[in-house]
């Protein structure tokens, strides 16, 4: 719905609210919905949306705690929760600052207090006149915009499971949710560089999604892989240690895409903008189902075996496939595209293990591999899409994130040692490092 | 808002419809609503009600994951995942139009291309004349019909499990979603012949719940009990392996039963729709409430010690029992109803044994009996029911859906084999089928 | 949707906006949302806060399951599936009743059939006319205000797990739901001498938690700690069989605090309403984000590594502390507030140790020392609040939840027993009690 922006308000005012409809639509329609009921329309769409995507956060926890060996499920639900305290903190106190300086909000922020008391206060003084309250409450986009950023950070917690320590790991999370998921989400979502080149990306398949991945990558491959994971040129699979809690975790992160596709929508205070949440509540919904689908018969075809882990990763890939376009593609394109996304990881995930990048969870071919995908598909279906934007976008988020991840993960490296030491990670993290194992009753086989 | 319906027309249409503001609001409140606000809420209620329900998705899994040995949860998680994921499909290229003959959509929608590129976008085109839209988005609502097309199938996957083949389930989860499910929900919510005769069925424990029962019936008498279930005349417990992720997924299921009722009341645009919708929520968690309630006393009485998995299945049973009418009963007659469905069940499980019919999860009892009581119940609360129709409708769509499953059951069981081999179930189905363990590290007792 | 940042300030300023604001807004702006429209967002919201509500009976069950041994797993799953159940029938019975005595509801309600058929229909008779119908559904009103009271008993379950009876747990669970909590409520929310006397607790830190808590410390001491927690004047620490499903459970806890917390608004009809729910929503968030990282840090440094039941109970200890008021404070404030009540934690756990009383997860330092705190920082933020007021309040709940609590459970000793035997209490609740085992494969290392 950009591309309201550039409409005079006249038009505004006179606008029917709906899609292709419109051309029937009764004028009257115009006044049917008054801007204070948009405005609280909007804002309940930022609330559900936002604890939707809140949820992911438990998610991810479940997926990732699922799919590490039981001697490493308490640190894995400690970086977790820690992780999004973490990035409540840091977004506030610089993020989300960071990620709109266009609005009114930083400066008014800065004269009122924006690092002592008083910042939703000053934002709530400031409602009536901020250009962000406009369309809906600041509280709940910074509620909303809050979530996203702390999945960028799940996301990287999954991939470097089993081997990172704590601490270094929660100082990157403070600079990658602080600085560098904020600066590179500005360049599109802040109205900066990206957006005005005409770059597309809806709900985040590359803002959010691939910054993930790229973050993990560069740590990954700082940090190296897990101990025996590759061996005499063989790689060693190391099955998870809860299926049914990653399977939980899964579905609670197909629960939450739901708020945060739809709630990109940022809009649902007319019939227009709430039929397209519509649309892409059903398109998410497809595209996952066909992630898991495609996973689900190519595994079967190619190992001989349904592999339930390449399932539920084939459904998250498909959702990001969907996440840089979830409202143009029809349910049959947002079917391919997701297909797409769970074929993608069934390759990408033995890819990863011939280059010995070790990620645990397959964190990067479903975040940064259909993360690219799915970004580059809007061009299938959203005319207003330029391929060569798309791909240039993707390059340049890439390496700026990648690259400054990269340094962040080697000056920790230096300076803190990243790796617990190889007796710990034996022993598991669990007891080594935090002194509290997740299952001390069940014995281990 | 029972009172309106002694209220004279005249009156009705001038009336304000609030309470002691009513006083003061007189005339401009009757068109406190514009359409288009009551598109918008009907829309939202679908999109919260099925985001609810798709959850429930989940409550299976974890419910089912739970009720299972663990030798045979990466197999469970795998048909839940799979189940909902073809669902998807299914009921996107077939399903959906099968249910909804009579709207104009579906002619539409195959001028417009329903199995190519453009379903949802054609649906779009149509959204302003299209009949199924002018309460509430085309989109929502098949979002919001294919949670309970794929609830269904969900059932089914619980009764058959620890010994059925992973891709003859599937097929047969095809062919109800695609087919079964639509058809004779068509009858019923698709304004075909049992709507006409005066069936009323609120949410579906005849259209849902029994139907996914008779299908699992048929599917469990098709396919024979588990080794060792029933042996010298005796009955053997085996019990699950996760009562934790039992009682997770029971609350789950409770959780989405909200939007599964609640959003069956189709519309929430106005003073008196989400006061039902009220009303509804307030009755199913009554009803739940009382049919764990009952369970608990009852199996403490009869067997002298409280009996878990027989309360988690009690607050179903519940649950089912009030999703033929959630709307006319006071709480009273909620908890009544809710609790005669926990009754049913603690009689119901032993029986099913006696008939050496192996149902894992006690789906049968919970799905079908509980929602043939739920159905009968509506005479109680409803005065526009009638016990004949209820009861024939009963009979018809149990005919219908036991006979064709049966059918589809034997043809399966003819041409793929149902049945995975004795050695597979005894060793489970995650080693011998899938070759993955969903706890490869918990020694087993 | 920037868009409307170009818009005419002149514009912007007249446009209705915020609660304080409006008294100086516009008029027009007083009829942009029609009476009937915030009637019926005002409901929407204590659905949608109720099911969030709901959902916590299952982060408690979580968090409680996985911090008790395996042995004693199906009976937690038991308590609290039952306390929830007999929370509704007692609540709609009895509670709601004695909590609201001076709506017109109790007296209508007495007349139409509280006690028979018709509480909800007679409520409907009656919503035109009936007080607590002006603002929202009553029937919405009565499912949001039973999750608050079920969640008292859930606070309860916790604290005395793995060594109480099951029955005469649950008769003080319906003694708790039907009349203690709602008598002292009534005080407070339903207009009483507390709430005249100007005590403040906008969603209930005092109201809820902290009267959870009392009831809990009272049957702590009662009952006594599980044999060997304290030997020889030391203190074995006991872990927890899960911390997995503790984790989940307290992200479910998290998640469903929105709800409780949100939800105690009592409107979102207005853009004042709205944006402060939005605040709300942040404020939560972030208290319970500064409970988990000063939990983290506080033990990393006192202890030497990071604790993760400590960390849970820290947000959780955030998440009680802001309840009494979330509106208020800034971002900065909600912070801070929420990071002591995670302090709190970290020094109440060993100091209750040192005091011999047990409380398995920690439920009293998070729901009743962190709810004093909680309460008492009200006078930090809103002006309208006296410390006197505060405390005196605390005391007066305190003193009567404590005293009634404490008669009720040495009655119930005497009469009923309370604690199992030793030898069941060896064996675990679960075989002793129920017969039936939560993990019944997973071998006890």
């Amino acid at each position: 719905m950009k591309l309201l922006k550039y409409l005079p308000l006249a038009l505004l005012v006179a606008l029917p609210t709906m899609g292709a409809a419109q051309d029937e639509a009764a004028p009257a329609a115009a006044a049917a919905v008054s801007e204070e009921m948009v405005w609280i329309m909007n804002t309940l769409l930022f609330l559900i949306g936002g604890f939707l995507v809140f949820f992911m956060a438990a998610g991810f926890a479940m997926l990732e705690g699922g799919l590490v060996r039981s001697k490493n499920v308490t640190m894995q639900m400690t970086k977790n929760v820690a992780l999004f305290s973490f990035a409540t903190i840091v977004y506030w106190a610089v993020g989300y600052n960071l990620m709109y300086p266009l609005g009114s909000w930083a400066v008014d922020g800065v004269l009122s207090g924006v690092w002592g008391p008083g910042v939703l206060e000053a934002v709530g003084v400031d409602l009536a006149g901020a250009d962000d309250s406009a369309y809906a409450s600041t509280g709940s986009d910074f509620f909303f915009q809050l979530m996203f950023c702390a999945a960028t950070a799940s996301i990287v917690s999954g991939a470097l499971a089993e081997r990172i320590k704590l601490w270094p790991f929660l100082v990157f999370v403070i600079i990658l949710t602080g600085v560098i998921y904020p600066l590179q989400a500005s360049w599109k979502w802040g109205g900066g560089f990206l957006d005005q080149m005409g770059f597309l990306d809806f709900a985040g398949s590359t803002v959010v999604h691939s910054v993930g991945g790229w973050a993990a990558l560069a740590g990954a491959i700082v940090l190296g892989p897990r101990l025996g994971k590759y061996k005499d040129g063989k790689t060693n699979p190391i099955p998870g240690s809860n299926l049914a809690l990653a399977t939980l975790g899964t579905f609670i992160l197909w629960l939450g895409w739901f708020g945060f596709n739809g709630g990109s929508q940022l809009a649902m205070g007319s019939v227009g903008d709430i039929a397209d949440v519509s649309r892409i509540f059903a398109n998410t919904n497809a595209a996952a189902a066909a992630g898991a689908v495609a996973a689900l018969i190519l595994t079967q075809l190619v190992y001989g075996k349904a592999d339930l882990t390449m399932v539920l990763n084939g459904a998250l890939a498909g959702l990001v496939s969907i996440t840089a376009e979830p409202l143009t593609p029809s349910l049959f394109m947002a079917t391919l595209i997701g297909a797409v996304g769970g074929v993608i990881v069934v390759f990408a995930v033995p890819f990863l293990d011939r280059m010995k990048i070790d990620d645990v969870v397959g964190a990067i071919p479903v975040h940064l591999f259909a993360g690219i995908w799915g970004t580059l598909a809007v061009v299938l279906t959203n005319p207003d899409a330029s391929l060569g934007t798309q791909i240039i976008s993707i390059i340049i988020v890439g390496v700026f994130v990648f690259v400054v991840s990269f340094v962040v993960w080697v000056i920790l490296k230096a300076v803190m040692g990243i790796r617990v030491s190889e007796e710990a990670e034996i022993n598991g993290l669990d007891m080594a490092e935090l002194g509290m194992e997740a299952y001390p009753e069940f014995s281990k086989g």
